[in-house]
């Protein structure tokens, strides 16, 4: 196992270290690793607060700060947070206004959010992401996983948030987000937990597992190594199959890299998905390009499509300031 | 070779299709890829214009945009773009108050970008970025080779052309900069070059290339793999040591990812190195982790250190819009 760490029992503290240091203006780590969160809390607003396993970076911590996300709750590299983190984060970030909790489908995370939410004062109300077309359950979760969607619901509740609306409104907004999205990804190699010390799967020279999950779970099937056309027909097909969107619908489009991909490869899948959806007649209205919901150094992508609509866009553009999105302030 | 790609041949210009489809907003990409260029030009404003091989992505032309690059020149993967593109992109963006070319310290990159000087219209002057202190001369340069701390050199040269201020001015800022920058890095694994087929270099499992260049050229020597704080005391003892800054140096950390380092890692790395500076008086007064200037998918990372100044850290805050980096507005 080939990694820049200082021990498996360091890792995640001493990301947390270099997030502190690197994004002091943003955020706050707490001094025991249970939250990052935003450096200024905001009266009167509700809170959105998310998490999961670490090892997805920067998915959660990331996404923390203004116009998107009040805290985050880092569990060890893919396991769920612990009920006492987060509700730890409620209590630091959640006011009379209410707190609002994103959850991707996974049994874990669903148990670990569910507790939390039994044991925080406050009005606390839960939306789930699953947004991976892939699989219809899997080893980790009782329908379909939340992936790389969960960073649109981020975004998009977040600035409606950051306009004072309230908790159930946003709840609505974010599972009607969630509707819109679909999503599905390639691995081209594995990635090593570090506590595991070995790939979590192994793939031949010319394989590639299409509709892998973000924890290196088996998707549809092994297939050859294709092109990127080829492998984007067959992601955005199936995205595009399940949400079909009337045609003319304008669409964000997010082409993800897993953490072992090229940004260059990753502008390559841009251009076959936008090619893709145009020809559907679906115009791709926004485009965000990069490793934002990774799997360690796994290389791969996904496709992600969030049908959108004026309300959506305009949410989407409004100023956000975190660690890893940033844009108009 | 596993890469998301439809042909060896296509790589560059897809990629480039990918960004003008995502960026529309910032950028425009010449029709026949010699360039990509601020989608709004600036009259009287002094013109940044830089380039190099691909495979460093987002360097460059993810640096072009308000307050860094007025246009960049992509060659193929490693290989320096040619003095016509770059003739084509100064006469595309510069004008009356003159080009300035910011150009990396290798000699195609030197020579090409000497022979474009040579044929375009109007002012031009040109700065050399030698910020590795891995080696002093490589297979690819006579002196230092240019890295990371090509970033720190568009953005705050960037910011003061954003500012109005002149040809001169500029060549003389940007050459402080990079008289106050240095970086070295590390590779745990070599990229594959699409047009070779094969990785460029092979590192045993327990091996690591201490002082990498970012083309896979050879560092200072292959070493066992070590802990992060202990690569990070190696790197900053080199850069410092050759940097020198006084104490209470307010510093610039940058800690890059080369392209198959999952940001986790960065942020480790980034930890250490920042214990290191300020156990030595330094603060870091500015940090920026991620993957900016690549080798396609090589796993590793550098550390860059800029001795800054008020003057420099307010034009390294100002505003900046482009595809990937992105602040103040």
């Amino acid at each position: 196992m080939k990694k820049l760490i200082n021990g498996i029992d360091m890792v995640l503290g001493e990301s947390l270290g270099g997030l502190s240091v690197a994004h002091a203006d943003i955020l706050h780590v707490d001094e025991a690793f249970r939250f990052v969160r935003r450096r200024e809390i905001v009266p009167g607003k509700v809170a959105l607060v998310s998490g999961g396993g670490s090892g997805h970076e920067p998915l959660h911590a990331g996404f923390v700060g203004r116009g998107m996300l009040d805290a985050a709750c880092p569990g060890q590299v893919f396991t769920s947070p612990t009920p006492d983190q987060i509700a730890a984060a409620v209590e630091a970030v959640g006011g009379a206004a209410g707190t609002l909790l994103i959850v991707k489908n996974y049994e874990g995370d669903l148990m670990n959010f569910e507790m939390a939410a039994e044991i925080v004062a406050g009005p606390v109300t839960t939306i789930i992401v699953d947004d991976d077309v892939a699989v219809e359950s899997s080893a980790h979760s009782t329908g379909r996983r939340g992936v790389a969607g969960t960073l649109v619901v981020e975004r998009i509740v977040g600035a409606a948030a950051e306009e004072g609306r309230g908790l159930a409104a946003l709840a609505t907004l974010g599972r009607s987000i969630n509707g819109r999205t679909r999503s599905m990804g390639v691995a081209l190699s594995s990635c090593t937990v570090p506590a595991a010390g070995r790939p979590t799967f192994t793939l031949a020279a010319d394989e590639m597992e299409m509709g892998v999950g973000i924890h290196g779970e088996p998707g549809r099937r092994r297939v050859p190594l294709a092109s990127a056309d080829a492998i984007a027909a067959e992601l955005m097909g199936a995205i595009l199959g399940d949400l079909a969107p009337p045609a003319g619908t304008p669409c964000l489009l997010v082409v993800n890299g897993f953490g072992g991909t090229p940004l260059m490869e990753l502008y390559v899948m841009a251009n076959s998905a936008a090619r893709l959806l145009t020809g559907r007649g679906l115009p791709v209205a926004r485009c965000l390009v990069g490793s934002f919901v990774t799997s360690l150094e796994m290389a791969g992508a996904s496709l992600t499509v969030t049908a959108l609509d004026d309300e959506a866009m305009a949410l989407w553009d409004a100023p956000v300031r975190t660690a890893a999105l940033r844009w108009g302030c």
